[in-house]
Parts: C-alpha cells; structure tokens; sequence
C-alpha cells in the first residue's frame, strides 16, 4: 500500500524487560473503576450532552456501581462548569461516589477549578501535561526540564490549594501521551509529582498512564505499565490507574493486560465512547471477568435499559456487534451453532441450572444481562437448520418435531427464507409448518372413520378424493394402521408408515394433542404430516393424510 | 453482580510455558490473508448476502487484493452452492486467487463439496470438526478417539476424492472450538490429520486454529497458538493459520499476538463482520501494520469507497467508533487536541511532507485512506478551542488570524455552539466570525477619509455616528494611528491600539486583502475587529471601527 514509508513505531520500550505480568492468565478481582464519560466521552459528541442529558447519565453511572466519576473538565465551559455546581449544590453526589475534576497543568485553569469545587465533600483533581516526544517538539517546543516544570508546579499549586481551601482533595496526574514519551522520562515526571505530594498510607494519589492515542500492541504498553509499576516511588500509596484508547482496536487487551502488570485502577467508558476509536469500554471489561467467575463489582444485569439510556443521553447507537450490549451478539443464525446451542440449553435445563455454564457459542448466559433466548439467540434465515427450526417451534409453539421431520421442515424453513431474502420470524417458520405440514386437504380428505374391534381392528372410512366421497375399508394391528390399510388398498398407494409420534399441545389453552406421522415412499423418501385435535385418533389420521397428500402431490410435480 | 458464581474460565493452557512470541514487539510481514466475509461474514448477517451482491463483494476483495478467499459451504444451501457454481463457470477467479470451500467432516457433505467444485482450476478443501470438552461433551455426545476418528476420517476422504478427480485441491483442517479443547489432544488431532495428508514442500496443508468462541485473554491465545506450531508434525510444510472471533472485543490482540507465537495465516473478514461479535477485522490488522511502517499487502487507499460497498452489500453499518475506517476515527473536537493536530500539521507541512507521520493525535494522514481533513479531523462543537477554529478560517477561507483575535473567535464559536447544542459547519463558523469581527457598524461607521502628509500623517475622517454625520481630524505616525487618533480626539474614547496584522486573500478570486484591529480598552481587555477591502488603509480602518464598536456595544450591555 501506498506512503507505507512515512510510518514509524512511535513507541518507546521500557529499559528492561517488563513482562512478569504474562506469567498470569486471567484477571483476579475487580480494579477500581473511573468512569470518564462525562469528560472523555461527553468532548467526543458530535453534540455534547445538555446539562439535563449530564445529570441523567451521572445517575445511570452511580446505579451501575461507578465509585469515581470524572465528571467533566469545569475551567473548559460554561456547560462543564454548570454541570459540576449543580452536583453540588443540589447534593446529588452519594457519600460513597467520588466526583474527579480535570485541569491542565496551567495555573489559570487550575486557580478555576479550585473555584468550581467550592463545597463538595471529596473530589479528585486530576491534573495532567503532555510530555510525549511528539507534543513536546511539535505542540509546547520545551525542552524535558521545561515540561517536567509544568507538571512539577502544576503538583505544587494543587498542593497549595488544597492547603489554603478546606476541600478534601486528593490528586491525580497524568502524563499524557505517555506511551510516546520515553520510559525513564515518563518515569521521572512521574516521581518528580509524587515527591511534591509525598504519598502517604491515608492520603494516597493516582498516577494515571494513558495510551491517547495507541500506538503499539498491548503486550508492550503491558510492559510499559510493569516498568512503572516496578519503579514509581511511594509505590504502595500510589494507585496506578490506566486510560486506554482504542485507535489499533485493542483498547480491551491494553487495560486487561495492563490490570495485569499492576494497575489498579481503569479509567473508561460505557461502550467505548470517547475520542476518535474511543476509550476503552468499561462494559466489556466488566463482562470479560463476569464471564470467567470474576465479580466486576458493577451491575449490568439489565443491559438492555442500560444501552437504551446511554443511546438517548449521548445520541450514539451501540454497535449490533458491540460484545456483550450488541443486539447481535447471542444471535445464531448458522444450523450447526443454533444445533448445539439447543443441545447445549437442553442439558442446561436438565441439569436444573446448576454447576457451571458451558453452553456452546454462548460465552454467556443472555438472560443474566436481561437478554431473551426467544428474541435474541436462535434466529432463522437461509443459514439456519433442523436444531435452531426445531428449537424454535418447540420454544415458542410447544410442537416437539420427530428428528427427521425437523430435518424436513428445516429444508422447507430455508428454502422459504433464501427465496424471500429474509430473516423468519417464529410467527412465520409456524406458518410455514402449518401450510407444509397440517395443511394439505388434496387430493385426499378423510371426513370419517369408524372402528371395530375384530381380529385387530378393522376400520371403515370415509374419503374425500378430490372432492368426490369414496369409502375404505380395511384391517390392521391398530386404528392408524387399520385407515392406511384402508386408503393403501382403496386408491392403490405405495408407502410404507415409518413413524408415529404424538405429544399433548401443552402451550394451547385447550386440550389438543398433535400428532406426527412419517411415510417412507417406494424409493424410500420420506413424507410428513401433522394433525392437531382434541381426538388423538382423529390427529393421527390427519397427519397420515397430509404425508400421502405431501408424497403424491410431489410425485405428480416430477 | 448476581450469578456470578456461573462462570468459570472455559479454556486450557498448553502443558508448557509458551511465551517467546511476548520477546517481540511488533509484527514484521503481512501473514497470508484469507477473507470468510463470504461465508462466516454471511452466515452472521440477518439477511444474507443475494447472488449478486456476493459476486460483487468477491470483487472488491480481489481488488482489495486477497489472494485467497473463502467462497462459502457449498453443500449448505442452494445459494452458496449456486456462487460458487458462478464464479467457476462465469470464469470469475483470478489466476491469482485461490478459493476455499468450507466442508463439515461427514461423507455425504463432502462429497457434496467435491461435486461443487468441478471444473475449479485450484482450491483449498476446508474440513472441520469440533473438538472442544463442551462440544464432545454435550452436542456429539462422542469419546476423544471417536472425535479424532471424524477428523481422520475427513481428512482421507478429501485425499481420496483429490486423487480420484483432475482438481488442484489442497487442504485445510480445523478443530473447531480449538480454544476449549485440551491443547494436548488439540495436537493429537491435528497431527492424525496430518499423517494423513503426509504435506510436502510442494504440497503444504494449512492447520487453522479458531478461536470459535473468544474465552481467554489475547497472550493465552498466542501461547496455545505456540505450543501448537512448535509441536505440529511436518511443520516446515503447514501453514498455521487463525480464525479468531471477538466474543472479549480481542480480536485483533488475538490475530496479532499469534502471528508473533508462529501464524502465518489469519482468516478474517472486512470491518469485523461475522458471527455474533463478529470474526477479527482484517482493515483493523492491516492498517495497524501500516500505521507502523509494514505493508500490508492489502490496499485500503480508498477506504471510504471500500465502506460504502461493504455497507450496501451486506446491509451491516460500520460504527462510527470503528478503528480506521469509522466516521468519527479522526475527529477531534476538543480544543487542546486542534491546537496540537494544528501545530503538527503545520510542521509536516513545512517539512514538506518528508520524515515520518508523527502528528498528535492522528494514528495515521486520513488522506492515505481517503479520508479528508476538511470534513473529517478538526471538528467544531462547544468543546472545541482557538486552535481548531482558528484552523478551520485558515483551511477553508484563508484567514490568519492574529493569536489573540483566535481566542475570542474561539470564545464567541463555543458560545454559539454550546447555546445552539449542535455541532458547527466550517460556513456556519465564517458567519460567526463575519458578524462579530466584520459587520458591526454602530454606534460608528466612517465614510471618508483623507490623508496629509505633513509631521507624520493627518487624518480628516467623516464618520456617521449612530447615522448622524460627524467629521474629526487629528496626526498620528501612520495612516491608521491618525485616523484612531482622530476618533479617539472627537468622540473621547478611551482604549489603545495594540494588534495591526494583514494579509491579502488569497483564497478569494479578487485581489482584496484582510486587516484584524485589536484593542485594549482602559481595563486591559481586548476587542478586536477584521475588514476586507481591495484598498488595505480601508480595509484596517473598517477594522479598528469593528473594534471599536465591539467595545462600546460591551460596555453598553454591562
């Protein structure tokens, strides 16, 4: 491709190796969650949330579980401001939420910040200049010294402040573009802040180190976090917090990599909202550990309410492959997966719900986010088979299809489905079987049949062909039997009776039962009928019928 | 969250450490693409792809440049078998272009395939079984050795059919659900169906490890994907490649990470289409190479053309979040972020496009895929700044504002746009600057002026003030110093002239020429004011009357 040459790896590799972290495999409790939505996703609009639309996500956000909310950057508008004092001033901040403020490292916007807080109970002031090599030559042209100035008296004012305010304040700085900025220089701002604010066991402060903008792979921003998380002095009073962006669409694997190689703390977003790709999706996060037994400590069990709230507030639409929220990520339309999907889901049942789910193609259980199997799992078009057909009218109408008549019917479905170009709805695949398979009256019509008990029974029955009465008699080891003799001898037909099933219609309000019957012509192909009636005999005739109707309407089509 | 308890970690470690893939940091060549958008891509949409619109996606991916695709399971339905049909007797395949044909291992589906395929020039037979715990377990109900028993007896029918027919088929095997089966056995398979195949240097087989269902974290993947191509019999004559979907949103550290642990081939499709969170997006990985300086050997220049034909297509939407190829990947809104695309714009412009890209904020130069600055970088909404308006005058109207004008431009556009609640165009931003810094006419407005010669400059000024006609003379060092003077003498104001600049138009077709006034009033602020004339001493007095203006109408309104 074209230009290729004018690009670099922008990166910078810690000194040492750094990668103790890939000896874990999986994620052992949950880390501190930041939500930057207000702030990071809010500026990332192509319209900003009202104050109304801010107030209303605040409280989504404190519902879901969030303990710290950034809630915007109140020096930058007038709306940010607004936002910020309304929270306070109408106390609508939970004694256990922690509101988080961002400033530049820029003594005017810190002086305002300070103002904006006046009267909150806590709050985290997080401070923040870019010390990337690329912002430092082409943005601030300083030098190391000079930038690291910056975040030096940055650090001292909110030192200040805090100390002449009687605010409960703690601290936060980042470095930002920090994975374009050289590791010990990174490192050195880094505790050049943390020795202004002297960490202590009570009063301890956030370093947060954030991929702007990604530019590597997650294993070596993995690295970069191990390195500083080895090296930042006053360690243990420092919570070393991630901010991952999503520019190479691994903003998931940085964060989860990073928590890792000791990070204690992610700042994101619901749905990855946020600049450009987005900031990493805190949804995700949470339900990648939910999804292996881990406590995310946030609540997402009524995923669908939440999506539609995050919708309306930001006016950004969840992607239909979004993991998790995405309205298709349970669906299967494939036969084989919504076969073993059923399959699966059967055990499930049998087994109570109990022990550990392993459905296959289900990572997890969409019920347990407000999800629903009917709507959102097994879905029917050209791709679909037998399970996921069978799966459905089972599920939805209480029929119980015997295994090769669900392959027929599944034949019936997607032929149906790749001629109208459509996905089915259940309503739909139910009037496919019932044309199909109940609904066949020529050329033969059974309007009675009576029955006597004499070596077997003999039955006598009256037919309809084409329109025109005619009688059968004949015997047979049992009723159905005793009618196919009857027709097989009366009309000359050339079948043999295969199968037999019959289940109550438990999902009906009356008490009909269905039954199902399977002829195999002479070439030994296989014909199906239903029949529905209060009157068992009466539905098996029923579906006797419509399987000779199916096989000698198909031989007269050859 | 509730159920927690439900869960549990579904994948398997390989027996030994596999992590000397972590020792690199960045992928050195393009792996062998293979494009499924055409199968598992189909498969996933609600309704999927017509005939027509598959021979025009397989187009664009010839064009896109994938030398193998995936056309479909052409023993599946009527549809896929039909394309397949097509595209060999249409004679639609380029010789460059291999096609491969999804089979389950059974008899009948793969004799199905190998009948489909008649006439083919070459293909690759692509033959799967599922071999995780939970597929054995509850869909086939099956032991390990019945299992491997399918996989083999697969692969001897793909070889027994390939000697019978005239094609040039070579072959591809999947334990499907790799990434839940038992690595040990996983190898088992896989090197049973390789003894069959006996590969050779000639005839290499591909062994394809999906990541079915996404369960683990990224570096598990690689690590399982190294202990496979470390212990793969015949391995100098497979190519290992990897399918891996997106259940956890890591896809892409999937795909990236496995090619580092030893992959040579990824089967994905375009935008991440697949499968409920859909297969690994292929435009993702390839521009993330290129982003780093390695060719994909993919062509995505024009990627805005390649997104409206797959979005027509397949009736999928690409989010706006999407990495490289979404809506919004290289908007920046917020104010610090122009500034600094600004500045790094300028000096790549300066540097005249020579070096390496390292502009803040910018992964990537959107014009190598098509995309436009104008419409898609600096975007201007309530969280914008100086120096992405003062950017977007410059671009699109020629305008150069003095520093300090930019910052009450950029003051009054976020007024605007946070009081309007909607996203400003580049038109709508020139009207703001028209009506604040050019139209403003009361209380003055001068009509004439003439100019003397004499100890310095005089000026004899006829001004309308409030629409009376008033004359004032006064001398200053210059033209526009006499004409202030004048003004400052017969109507007493009281401010100092601080700011000349000009600069001719030169995106105009005329030959005018822009001055910007600024003043400081007695307390220090500054108003500003521009005029545009073809004669420059109109031009700046009509500026410094703007600025006048705008601070009596201030000092009114207070």
């Amino acid at each position: 491709m074209k230009n290729v040459e004018k690009y670099t790896r922008q990166y910078f590799m810690p000194p040492v190796d750094c990668m103790d972290w890939a000896k874990k495999d999986h994620i052992e409790k949950a880390p501190i969650w930041c939500s930057v939505d207000l702030r990071d996703g809010n500026q990332a609009l192509i319209v900003p949330m009202s104050l109304e639309q801010k107030l209303e996500f605040f409280k989504l956000l404190v519902r879901i579980g969030f303990k710290e909310i950034e809630v915007g950057f109140p020096a930058a508008s007038e709306t940010e401001y607004l936002f910020l004092r309304t929270l306070i001033e109408k106390n609508m901040i939970p004694d256990d939420v922690t509101i988080q403020v961002l400033t530049q490292a820029r003594e005017h916007i810190i002086r305002k910040t300070f103002e904006a807080l006046q009267g909150v109970k806590k709050a985290v002031v997080h401070v923040y200049n870019s010390t990337s090599v690329a912002q430092r030559e082409q943005v601030f042209k300083k030098s190391k010294e000079e930038i690291l100035k910056i975040a030096v008296d940055g650090a001292e004012l909110l030192k200040k402040l805090t100390e002449e305010s009687d605010g409960n304040y703690s601290f936060e700085y980042s470095p930002e573009s920090f994975t374009g900025t050289e590791m010990e220089y990174a490192l050195e701002v880094c505790n050049a802040v943390l020795d202004v604010w002297q960490p202590t066991p009570d009063h301890k402060v956030i370093i947060n180190l954030p991929s702007t903008v990604e530019h590597s792979m997650p294993h070596v921003y993995a690295s970069q976090v191990e390195y500083m998380s080895k090296n930042l002095k006053y360690r243990d009073n420092v919570i070393v917090s991630l901010h991952p962006h999503n520019d190479r669409g691994c903003g998931i694997s940085d964060a989860e990599m990073g928590i890792l190689a000791g990070a204690d703390r992610i700042e994101g977003t619901l749905f990855g909202n946020g600049e450009r790709t987005g900031n990493v999706d805190i949804v995700t996060l949470a339900m990648n550990m939910y999804s292996q037994g881990i406590d995310p400590e946030l609540d997402f069990s009524d995923m669908p309410k939440i999506s539609a709230e995050y919708e309306e507030y930001t006016g950004m639409h969840i992607d239909m492959r979004s993991p998790y929220s995405g309205a298709l990520v349970f669906a299967a339309f494939s036969g084989s997966h919504q076969d073993a999907i059923a399959k699966g889901m059967k055990i499930w049942d049998e087994h109570q719900h109990t022990g550990k789910w392993t459905v296959p193609y289900l990572p997890l259980d969409p019920k347990d986010i407000g999800r629903e199997y009917e709507a959102d799992v097994i879905r029917i078009n050209s791709q679909s088979g037998k399970g996921g057909i069978g799966y459905i009218l089972e599920q939805n109408f209480g029929l119980n299809l015997p295994a090769k008549m669900r392959e027929a019917m599944g034949y019936a479905t997607k032929d149906v489905s790749d001629h109208m170009h459509k996905e089915l709805k259940p309503s739909e695949i139910f009037e496919i079987f019932k044309k199909k398979f109940e609904g066949v009256t020529t050329p033969f019509q059974v309007t009675e049949a009576h029955f006597k008990q004499h070596n077997g029974i003999i039955a006598e029955v009256t037919v309809l062909q084409n329109g025109v009465e005619k009688k059968a008699i004949a015997s047979g080891n049992g009723r159905l039997d005793a009618v196919s003799n009857a027709l097989k001898k009366q009309f000359r037909l050339d079948y043999t009776l295969q199968t037999y099933q019959e289940h109550a219609l438990e999902k009906s309000s009356s008490s009909k039962a269905i039954a199902y019957v399977g002829i195999n012509d002479k070439d030994g192909k296989d014909f199906w009928g239903a029949g529905v009636n209060q009157d068992i005999i009466v539905a098996s005739i029923d579906a006797l019928v419509t399987a000779i109707n199916n096989m000698l309407n198909e031989e007269a089509a050859e």
